[in-house]
């Protein structure tokens, strides 16, 4: 989940200089017409890790837009008067009146995570609070509300910089608080709560948004641009569809430097290290699978990748492994007429493993955050809904003893060209390549943008995205493998 | 929640014949009609007591509709495939396309409330149970399903009357399975966890009906108007807005025979008595506010009633026990500019009172679905929703040591006519009745269905209703301050 907020963002001067003025703009006038509109209020929360940026972002959109218009509010230590009531008391009198933008700093999600890490609560204690958070915010939103939800991230070793920097800089090494010192060594448990509890409070009326905070112009420039776009849909939504929730677009496209973009694709695996390395993990594979301890697992691999990554090369090699009695593969194309009659996930709960055997998806649940979102086969609202449908799925069967893995196949755009050329040469190939491959070709961009916000709202601790670099079949042929064998492995050897 | 379903309702047999034509009528067209837009699934959860008609109810279901177009789903013993599988699975493969009606015995709720009170789960899994199938229901309902949730209840008296016929009735006795033994001794458990069950997932959009399962003629007539009025109502549904949830409407006035009705109206207390009394609960309740454990908590009172109940009187001797400055008193009236600007609870969170302290609320946050859903200042889809949101705020109260009594003041319509025309001669009673009051008393029949709908759905364990038979409104009053005492005192005098 926090993958793509890991990769080093960062926005040079010039560029963030360039942007500013127009977003500034933008952003005032949006906040006018949300105060003449007066239809709804807009809820900004803010936590993630310390020293991620939090307080140095508010203060700049307190620069940037009209601070009469903004009321920023913190909770941290309770008031006596808060404390005579019950805990919610004090976010419902703090509440922004329609037209106006709240910030809320330390709100109710970093109280139960903060609790949780301070082990004051046990999981479910962080179960009813996230439960509590999310009725909470259902009613907000039913009421028209407009929330915004930033995580402010860094990576462990980001962290630790950045601790490092300040704390030799006589300047400022006052600004770090034993909080930070205490948090640079909760960071992994404050980590790992905090994935879960974004993964259940990220829903399609207010979805998390996750911004790397180690570099100030990127994060700055990243929240503006979220908030003049969220609140810009906003102020569109016709008066008379108050139900229509107001989710802010999903804006992974804001910058050029991608997950995707952060991949190393030179990596090449030469072909007698290939055959050895290939015998040896789909010997592994075929023990794994037949590991006593299997009989209470099933395992699920869900393939995806840009056309021509080689899916199916990779898919051959782990079936070759294998008894074909083990396992199924599910191609999914179109649906059929009876699965247009069911709820969308019903195609995919067909086909469940039962516990022993192991189903290989060729495309999978994906399609709907994919292809259905850019060839607007479903509405918008389905898609975002999408995310956080997809990842109680998959809560389900992990909880339930199925083992998942997920893998995005990637190819640069040239590694691509040179397969459609090819395959359109070779008589047994022609059948892979039709004019939609190059119809798909020309939305590569979007394509990116959609594989970017997958990864970031469906990547989780319980079920990671791989994302293997394909431009060699070879090498990823091996990474698919290995990452099987280990996935299964963790999971049969430890117990 | 359970009052109304336990007050005999029964309808006669020459009634129910009466009826049956039209509804069977409507109900087959209602099918015929779903099945040629197949636009949606219909799901029908079957639940409640042992006994109380629910397999009953749906073999006549089967009967009036056409059966071909009904699937009828029991869940009980898992098959081997399905415990292969995580425990959803089943769910998921027994779904009823869109056009169709799938009747599900033995549901989830079924599966976790039983786990509940055979202590297979704590109250944190039955929490995790809970969330896990509002999630599923209102994925369900995003993608267009019609769900009507059926509680069918006998209270306990009838449900050990029933065994007992059955038992002594050598042609019916071999009905009586362990099951219906054990139930008879897990009662009290099944029901209060039940109740927590269906208070949490009675949302809008998949809302529980209760139906007293006592009379065969009722159960299966109030069963079969509330499918035909839900379907009928989705069916209408423009195809174009397949974002709107099928909320079934509620259906209180299937009958003569309500709540209200059943409550004794001639109850009176002479004026001595009622001195004596006065005196003596008025020092009770001013000595249980000064109880030293009164600092852990506070008392909120919500008053409501039929016009001219005499709720001014009731609260005047209630604050008449008290020093001032224990207590505040908050008339609620139209909606301030800054209220207007809130989420609809925010007016009634900023009176809470502190630790210690005492709020009456003359008038109350169910306005929202007495006065707002009949005169329409509000749309269907808020009060509907007003019920879950009800819950929640009143469930966060309870949590944190509130002690919450509310009470609806109930008078027969010719008291209330009698008041009236007194107020009108009395020139110090004149400025409590004008216009409005007399438009109010015409939309009697509307307020009573009202009033049944939010008892049955609000009325819960941690905030139970209390009714006042205020026709005699010394009876009233000692009624509303016993009440009161006997609920400070049950959490002062435990702990």
């Amino acid at each position: 989940m926090f993958e793509s907020a890991e990769i080093g963002h960062s926005i040079g001067h010039k560029e963030y200089e360039d942007a500013l003025p127009a977003l500034l703009e933008g952003l005032l006038d949006a906040q006018y017409a949300l105060k003449e509109q007066a239809r709804f209020p807009v809820i900004v929360l803010i936590n993630g890790i310390e020293g991620a940026g939090k307080g140095e972002t508010v203060k700049l959109l307190n620069e940037w837009m009209d601070p009469r218009l903004i009321q920023v509010e913190t909770f941290d230590v309770q008031t006596d008067e808060e404390l005579a009531r019950p805990p919610e008391w004090r976010y419902w009198r703090r509440l922004p009146p329609k037209g106006r933008m709240g910030v809320f700093f330390g709100n109710w999600y970093s109280q139960m995570l903060q609790a949780r890490v301070a082990g004051e609560i046990k999981d479910a204690g962080l179960e009813q609070a996230i439960d509590a958070a999310q009725r909470f915010e259902r009613m907000l939103c039913d009421e028209g509300a407009l929330i915004f939800k930033f995580w402010f991230h860094l990576s462990k070793k980001q962290m630790k910089t950045r601790l490092k920097v300040l704390a030799e800089d006589p300047l400022r090494s006052w600004r770090i608080t034993p909080l930070d010192w205490q948090q640079s060594k909760t960071y992994d448990k404050f980590v790992r709560h905090g994935e879960h509890m974004l993964r259940q409070t990220s829903r399609d009326y207010a979805p998390w948004y996750i911004i790397e905070g180690n570099d100030q112009n990127y994060r700055a420039l990243t929240v503006g641009r979220l908030l003049l776009e969220g609140l810009q849909a906003a102020l569109r939504t016709p008066a008379d569809k108050p139900e229509q929730p107001h989710a802010a677009t999903i804006g992974a496209n804001l910058e050029e430097h991608q997950l995707l973009a952060s991949l190393n694709m030179r990596q090449v695996l030469e072909k007698d290290h290939y055959q050895r390395q290939l015998t040896l993990e789909q010997a592994r594979l075929a023990g794994l699978m037949r590991h006593k301890r299997m009989r209470r697992h099933a395992l699920i691999a869900a393939f995806e990748g840009n056309d021509a990554a080689g899916k199916g090369g990779a898919i051959r090699r782990v079936a070759a492994a294998l008894d074909p009695r083990q396992y199924h593969i599910v191609p999914i194309a179109a649906p059929t007429d009876e699965e247009r009659a069911q709820p969308y996930l019903w195609r995919f709960w067909r086909h469940i493993p039962p516990r022993g055997k192991f189903t290989i998806f060729d495309r999978s649940w994906y399609g709907r955050v994919l292809v259905e979102r850019i060839e607007g086969l479903c509405s918008p609202a389905d898609w975002l809904r999408a995310y956080g449908e997809i990842n109680d799925f998959e809560e389900t069967l992990v909880r339930n003893g199925v083992v998942l893995v997920k893998f995005w196949l990637a190819i640069d755009k040239d590694t691509q060209l040179a397969r459609f050329e090819e395959r359109e040469k070779i008589p047994h190939k022609r059948f892979k390549i039709g004019p939609e491959d190059w119809r798909n070709r020309e939305k590569w961009a979007q394509y990116s943008d959609a594989v970017g916000d997958m990864v970031d709202r469906t990547s989780t601790q319980l079920a990671p995205w791989t994302l293997v670099e394909a431009n060699d079949k070879r090498f990823a042929r091996i990474k698919v493998l290995r990452t099987l064998n280990d996935a299964l492995a963790a999971v049969l050897e430890k117990e």
